[in-house]
């Protein structure tokens, strides 16, 4: 197996040179644009499919990424990954997420554990513990059940926990499985745990601690808040906490906590939503069992990411596009808009997941590359962005390719039919209207009313937002990302560009300062 | 009064000759960078100055801008706004925003009617509404108290209430000036609305319907959604709704709600916070005083913006700086970082301030211009970000412009000392560090562990997250959109591009469609 630079490639040179391009405007009109849709598709899990017809692509030059995604070995390195080599080189780390949902390789022995064996025996652990707060078996310090859990994380450990919990929240309403309110504690500043503790009734919350290393400045923090809080409330912080973390943290062993779960260094927090630090969250709110078809979704997606062949692959067909669009179309971000207020934080979590994973300059050697790498990524849902920041990505200067996600149906199944059509049926009008606007646009002499088109997009299209499809979406963009870092030979598991942050602000707190961070610092009232 | 492009203003001709760059690594180093942070400031409203020394700039391109401001007229443009010139050509309309919290030039009679006075008679008539509603004279069928109101929505209707809701939610809990919760439903999306109506209580809420033109699709799904829901619970929709529109709208003098509160053409959704629009659900959320008050620190930024001197007036110098950022430096998007968690949807509000006014490709006269303009906006609240997409704005290959906002108190005045510092110095200490982070980089033989550092970034500094900051805050912004729209010679009140998706979303529901948008139509089961 071998690690090159992009630009390294004889297949994408050779696609670099080629300046054949796609003009969308004609190829999304008329029948041929109603046969693209019917051939650039690809299914995904969930009952999803992957729809491509409105990106500037023709058979040439997919043909052409086939090609490059067989010269860097895709499949062959996520096999790799699969069977547990060290492919966070830089903090000489496995990567195992997928382990927390399926086997798509070896067992994967490390330091004499089967490492897919850990991660259910925690799943196990959670359920069991999710399953006696339901049912009463654990209780309060007065015997009353808990009705409210509370997440305290940051980064990874808040959020994906919170897109998944936001995702499914009215769906289970709906079907019967709404067991607990979930809240979500994150950030240092103190108006942020104030503002949850005074929405809830701790006396009835279980408040879930996140920090793999346990050693999380802002969360131990926050824990060190809420622990305040319940104490002058009069109630015992050791009966109302849990911890998810490593096994060898300072948290894991603690008499503090109602219970510890476990996850370890080879899962990384932007990747963790199926591990106990979604879990545990997601167990309690939902129930295991739909935190299990959760898993069964992604579980789904990731066997699709192992085929070879990326128009079989929605992810790698996805991160191929993307890196067409990134490196030869040289568009500088991309927008995530999902047609579902029930994905409203879904795009933040996206944003982490492929900004912290790509957002490099170094490739997995160290030296610095030669072509761009990951984009910006930003999103809100449709129909509110429509009427937002839509004017931009139509008549801007710059072109912004777009990932549409759209369902047939609704969530809470409640609706309403004004005008001979139902919101959803709206819903659904709208994002089928953007694709055809964005890539055909619109002649017209008054310029202020023109519209170039050639403004590329994808749709994911799934029947409901399930737990099985929510599963697959994440695990799509997770494998996106993970093959985009592939094609562009980063490591896309470390986050070194975090570290000078913590260490300067260390040197704040203990004012150990000069010069104009010292100036700053005065003037913030350190 | 000359409108002349960008690029054939002399000014700027000699800034684009111009190679001399500054170099942040060096500049914000030792004595020079703490002299930087003391000189490069100016006063803003609310007790706020805008601190500009991480920026890459210095005296002599300082200079160089104030002679772009000078020569595109920039004062004289706001004078003329102000004095109600048809600034919005396009639409043929005036742009009275301003006019809601002062009077910077002379009267503005339109019609025969005094706008300042228009504007000022709906906040008396809005606030005598809220103090009844406070004090139970206005109160539901059952003689209860209305203890929720619910602003129904979208866009500007929307975003913009909802971040400054959110921006003093905690304020105002804290200091006793908490009257009423409020909520939004804004998208089409039949989930959103239902999210909504399952954790409020119906029969002591008032709902605000929020449409300029009374046609908004979204907005009348929603409100006849909310009606039904109403009616299914036995209660009267009449005793339980308002509106705010324009006067000649359908829904201005209907029987169907308890009051009505105007707006009109000359403020656009997107700067109505300080209009009817964010007047309504601010008075009854925190009463009447405190939107006078927020209303009180947007007037007093608007002042600081009429000065013709760029040093003195931070929105203007704020756009200049983000002109060179965009069209010298070549950078593509700007982050917004709120160092305050009450600031969490501020972002989304300025992602749609900004790239809704000036995300145009053609000039106030309809022709295509040559320089790109509006950046892509995104944002999301520090400490958390830095936890998330950090890493690619300190080491990913493109450089994007930062804008910090920060504290020295934070609002709800709970904080607990963990390691020798508080939870407000810490989140301090944090934002003066990334200041530094990305202005200085760090060198590192391990490349992966190197910062190239020259990112710029600004940061606004306050005391406290007051009605008075958060008003001045959004002037600023407001204003700065202005600044830059009159710059790159658009006009930055219209928004044409978001017609084109309506128009095809009506065929969709119309079913006359075909080619890919009926194949796409299908797929999504309408």
């Amino acid at each position: 197996m071998e690690w090159k630079n992009l630009d390294t490639l004889a297949a994408w040179q050779k696609l670099e040179k080629d300046g054949h391009r796609v003009d969308l405007t004609e190829a999304m009109s008329g029948e041929e644009g109603a046969a693209r849709v019917g051939k650039y598709a690809v299914s995904m899990g969930g009952g999803m499919t992957y729809y491509y017809a409105a990106k500037q692509v023709d058979d040439g030059i997919l043909k052409s990424l086939c090609e490059v995604a067989a010269e860097a070995g895709l499949a062959e390195k996520f096999a790799a990954l699969c069977n547990g080599e060290v492919i966070n080189t830089g903090e000489k780390r496995r990567v195992l997420h997928q382990l927390t949902r399926g086997q798509l390789g070896n067992d994967v022995i490390s330091d004499g554990v089967n490492k897919r064996t850990f991660y259910t025996d925690q799943q196990k652990k959670i359920a069991d513990f999710a399953r006696k707060v339901h049912n009463g078996e654990i209780v309060n310090e007065n015997g009353e059940r808990f009705t409210t859990a509370v997440q305290i994380g940051i980064g990874g450990s808040d959020l994906g926990p919170r897109a998944m919990y936001l995702a499914l929240e009215n769906w289970a309403r709906k079907n019967g499985f709404f067991k607990m309110d979930a809240r979500f504690i994150s950030n240092v500043d103190p108006d942020d745990a104030a503002s949850v503790l005074q929405t809830i009734d701790p006396a009835h919350s279980i408040f879930i601690l996140v920090s793999k290393s346990g050693t999380t400045l802002e969360t131990l923090t926050n824990e060190t808040f809420v622990k305040e809080a319940l104490k002058d409330a009069g109630l015992d912080p050791s009966r109302h906490m849990i911890a998810v973390t490593s096994e060898t943290s300072p948290l894991a062993k603690s008499s503090e906590y109602l219970a510890a779960f476990f996850m370890d260094d080879y899962i990384g927090g932007r990747y963790s939503s199926t591990s106990a630090v979604g879990g545990a969250i997601l167990s309690l709110a939902f129930g295991p069992e739909i935190f299990a078809r959760f898993l069964d979704g992604a579980a789904e997606e990731d066997r699709l990411s192992t085929y070879a062949d990326p128009m079989k692959n929605p992810a790698m067909l996805d991160a191929l596009i993307g890196v067409y669009e990134r490196n030869i179309l040289g568009y500088p971000c991309t927008a995530v808009l999902p047609y579902s207020q029930a994905l409203s934080r879904f795009p933040a979590h996206l944003q982490q997941l492929d900004m912290e994973s790509n957002g490099k300059s170094v490739n997995r050697f160290g030296e610095p590359v030669n072509y761009v790498t990951g984009p910006v990524i930003f999103g809100e849902p449709g129909t509110n962005g429509q009427h937002s920041f839509y004017q931009l990505l139509h008549q801007g200067t710059d072109i912004i390719p777009l990932q549409f996600i759209g369902f047939r149906k609704n969530q809470a199944d409640m609706d309403v039919d004004i005008q001979n059509s139902t919101s959803q049926q709206k819903l659904g009008a709208n994002v089928a209207a953007q694709i055809m606007a964005f890539a055909c646009g619109k002649q017209d002499d008054n310029r202020n009313k023109y519209f170039a088109g050639n403004r590329p997009s994808s749709i994911i299209i799934g029947e409901q937002l399930t737990p099985e499809a929510l599963g697959a979406l994440l695990a799509h963009f997770e494998n996106k990302v993970m093959f985009q870092g592939f094609i562009w030979n980063l490591n896309s598991f470390d986050q070194e560009g975090v570290q000078l942050g913590k260490v300067l602000a260390k040197r704040v707190l203990a004012h150990d300062t000069d010069g104009a961070l010292k100036a700053f610092s005065d003037l913030l009232g350190i």
